[in-house]
């Protein structure tokens, strides 16, 4: 029997409609898929229902895997593709598998022999990237970086590697740390380094931002608490 | 005088239609957006007609900014902005600004104080990530890797490093030696290391594979020769 594929299907950074959001395409997959394998049951099911309305839930599988599942039985998920029937991935937002759950159940699924088929949908590591004028070229993310006197210390060494490797570092903060991760930065960085500010991408207060440490150190910082950012900079 | 934006528009990664590939949102961005900076113009002219068959390419300006543009005059490119009107970027393949020729007019837009807006679209990268099962909470991508003697020597390096910091390493090859390079790392890196190979993403002969070193040995090999592959390792 053919095996059916594990699709890695994105989901919104913000409040969009799906035509803003993804490609016409992806609608299809969803409206064909019946096991769903998700970060959060409560965001997938919105997705699932702003993608299409007729769609009857219950009809579903639903399985949740997150940073916080323990031994999380991706076999037993991946179940219904030995059988020949198609799985779907879907995380609380942005891309599955990338700063984002989802890598194990693909890791499992190439182990197993399953096709694993990306969809093409919003990251907002992607997107600051693309924005920020820094270089795409060479780049590395880090997730979130270590707190307290251990983060002064971890942010200097990324910057002597930009600098060397002429390298943009991208990370994330905690969202209620983010007011605090941007003084830290510009307490700590170069006065010549490259800062991107990336916050709320795709939402109605989106703002993408690039200044040398000196000039942000002269500005009216931007409110981030509790908001999605992305921190990138360039030595 | 309000400026202009400056749209950063992905473009196709293989022969799709829009609606498997691209928000229908962009659609209105590329209808309304006069001044375009563009990679390739020919490519750049065969994706706004698939966009939207009746544009009039001829009422448009376009300047072309690649790797080979030599002092390109990104300032003059930003004029339209200036002067209120919004222009785009668009590359020759997937995301402009990432692994492909934009940062530095998203960099002189900033200078500016021109806003930067990100659309949505297909990223090989990120999407051979995605689906790759390696670590997507870091990761490095470092573009093209030398050649020659000092290939061997680049890869150990990248292989350290993603081993200590469990890293995924991603990078690219001219497409004329995806071959030999996946026979080179086969012969380079650690059999217990996982290889992902991804080939032809969005194409009609997409490939993602991921494997131990050890298996692919014992496998035969995809053909890669002048077809579009990211290669993906974590140690």
């Amino acid at each position: 029997m053919t095996k059916g594929k594990l699709y890695m299907i994105p989901t919104y950074l913000a409040e969009t409609t799906p035509c803003d959001t993804f490609p016409a395409a992806n609608a299809d997959v969803v409206k064909s898929v019946r096991h769903y394998v998700v970060e959060n049951a409560r965001t997938a099911r919105r997705f699932l229902k702003s993608i299409d309305k007729s769609i009857d839930i219950d009809s579903l599988t639903m399985s949740e895997l997150s940073e916080h599942s323990v031994n999380a039985n991706t076999a037993q998920m991946l179940a219904a593709a030995e059988n020949g029937e198609d799985v779907a991935m879907v995380s609380e937002a942005g891309c599955p598998g990338v700063a984002d759950p989802g890598a194990d159940l693909a890791a499992e699924a190439h182990r197993k022999g399953i096709q694993v088929v990306p969809l093409v949908g919003p990251s907002s590591l992607l997107m600051s990237l693309m924005a920020s004028g820094l270089n795409g070229q060479n780049f590395a993310f880090s997730g979130y970086l270590p707190i307290g006197s251990e983060l002064t210390k971890a942010l200097r060494k990324m910057e002597d590697r930009s600098q060397k490797e002429k390298q943009t570092q991208i990370f994330i903060e905690a969202p209620y740390r983010n007011d605090k991760m941007l003084q830290t930065l510009l307490q700590t960085l170069k006065a010549e380094t490259r800062l991107c500010v990336a916050r709320d991408i795709m939402g109605p207060e989106e703002l993408i931002l690039t200044k040398r440490v000196a000039d942000w150190r002269k500005t009216t910082l931007p409110e981030l608490h509790k908001r999605p950012t992305v921190f990138l900079f360039l030595a």
